[in-house]
């Protein structure tokens, strides 16, 4: 799936921030991407960019109409109908995160075809892929993995991009989830490849690179979670990870959707070792990245140094105190590292 | 999936033995269930089972036409069209286990709709499932895991089920594959499955039982196997097995389709008691089976008696020695196995 930019943003009418998370997520990471917003009447979501008509978007250059917008039924809201058809008309593609394909309304669909435009649901996939192969390919590979879900795996592997390409290294985040295809324009919503597809669509998705590049691969889920063990199992295999960076939630009690406790970051070090040797045997982990919004400034300082020492990881929260440390330490351990 | 037997079985025009795969397993495992045998002119296998018109099958009660072959391109041989119809106007359903899905075809969509028929792609599937919730269900479990895809993880559980229920307990086939789904008339083609349900998916296919009663839940892939890892990894959380029995050929090198070796079984042993342990703390293997179809009677004797020593379990080649000896340890290690 590519997604083109820029992007115009459409909001339609969601109640509040969180309905339009994923467009958040994309303004945070690419906001140079992002010409402006719509927002029909009742919206409560405001991203901080220009509104803007599609008129004017698209004489701005702008290539995707982006349906930014959770919805939990998986209903087309025909409030939004209008404004998908107006981009499409003027010579956008539209690119969409709901649960619900575009092209399931007529209008939608002829629209598209009858001004060529292309249709992303990046929640389903349509892609035919490969199985997985498993032998080594070129190029250095990080995969962020965890004791749950929603503990800042995606958030760590942007973050690392950037601070890798701030010190001129040759990085490229690669998106495994919806947001993160929007934030790279390419990638697969793993969670929706068919199951004996999981690691091809890893290998397609970070395919062989030049020595020395690094690819950042978005994890999902845990190896410790009853209900996305597959995914993350099958995403390990795929991407064949040189270094992995384990990311953490310290208040959790329990896994997300389910009863079970979380396992110990030491657990989650061993078991992605022990199964990520299979695809590539010098697998190690580079850092620990931990989400301590819950706790007090010095609290968590105290935290992520008692991490360093038990783990012998650099040890960091990636929003309040960056990820440099771990950067050094992929430097330090992978001397191939290349600059763009 | 809900298939109904009687099955009238269809051949097509199969150029060999293999083509028709799925339709000897359906044979071999529940002949009752086939009343006959739909050969075109051409057709090179035989299934040892009438031969017989769809008007005699339907006359006979056959409620559904299975399509037994195996094709490649995934394409719908004209051929074949007419057959599939007249099933359908008599009154059958159709199944079929092909690569591409029997309402493709225009005039074979519009006679089951006509004649409120079921068309069922066992290779696809179409069901929504809940994400796998990881609590403990009521009744026990067997899972079979393997060294490798394609170690006869199927055919064991089938034995099970017969020698079990020979001996009067109550014990179910839970097929996870399209031939198994096809010889329980009931499962879900697991690697069809979108890749974030897979272990709801399982959760489906053997929902909670009557204390003392066994689901014999087939197994897929292996954990060591880099291409089908992901699909392994969520039937076992899934599945939550009590018991375990694991699946080996002892003469294959390298895993099938990729350039890896096989694992130990005494690695496969640990790492799924390793990772098995999150759903069922008291996961624990039974048995060991393996093909010994290359080794020689007393080779295979000796070399099975050599793995019962090593791992302290009942080792056995299902086909040749039978699975009593593991039905007895399930016994011994689960009395509150009930009768039927």
């Amino acid at each position: 799936m590519q997604i083109n930019p820029p992007y115009l943003m459409f909001l339609g009418d969601v109640p509040d921030k969180l309905a339009a998370k994923t467009a958040y997520g994309i303004v945070d990471w690419r906001r140079d991407w992002c010409l402006g917003q719509v927002r029909l009447p009742g919206c409560k979501a405001d991203l901080g960019i220009p509104d803007m008509s599609v008129k004017d978007a698209a004489a701005k250059g702008a290539k995707t109409l982006v349906v930014g917008i959770v919805n939990a039924g998986g209903v087309l809201n025909e409030a939004w109908i209008p404004t998908i058809i107006e981009a499409l008309e003027s010579g956008m593609d539209v690119a969409s995160g709901l649960h619900i394909r575009l092209g399931t309304d007529e209008r939608i669909a002829t629209a598209a075809q009858k001004h060529g435009r292309a249709l992303h649901d990046v929640r389903m996939s349509d892609q035919r892929f490969a199985t997985g192969k498993g032998t080594k390919r070129p190029g250095l590979r990080l995969l962020t993995v965890g004791t749950d879900c929603s503990v800042g795996k995606k958030y760590t592997v942007l973050a690392m991009e950037k601070a890798m390409r701030d010190r001129g290294l040759d990085a490229d985040f690669r998106a495994t989830g919806q947001t993160g295809v929007f934030i790279s324009g390419r990638g697969v919503a793993i969670d929706a490849v068919v199951a004996d597809f999981i690691s091809g669509a890893v290998e397609w998705i970070s395919p062989a690179g030049s020595p020395g590049h690094w690819d950042l691969v978005e994890g999902q889920g845990s190896l410790f979670h009853p209900s996305f063990s597959g995914v993350t199992m099958g995403l390990l295999h795929g991407a064949q990870p040189d270094a992995f960076v384990v990311c953490h939630e310290p208040t959790r009690t329990t896994m997300r959707g389910v009863q079970h406790p979380l396992p110990t970051i030491q657990e989650v070090i061993d078991l992605t070792i022990q199964c990520g040797k299979l695809t590539n045997p010098a697998i190690k982990p580079v850092g620990i990245s931990v989400n301590t919004q819950a706790l007090g400034e010095e609290e968590a300082k105290t935290y992520l140094a008692g991490l360093e020492k038990e783990h012998g990881l650099p040890a960091t929260d990636p929003i309040r105190f960056g990820v440099e440390g771990i950067v050094d330490r992929v430097l330090a351990d992978f001397p191939a590292t290349k600059t763009a």
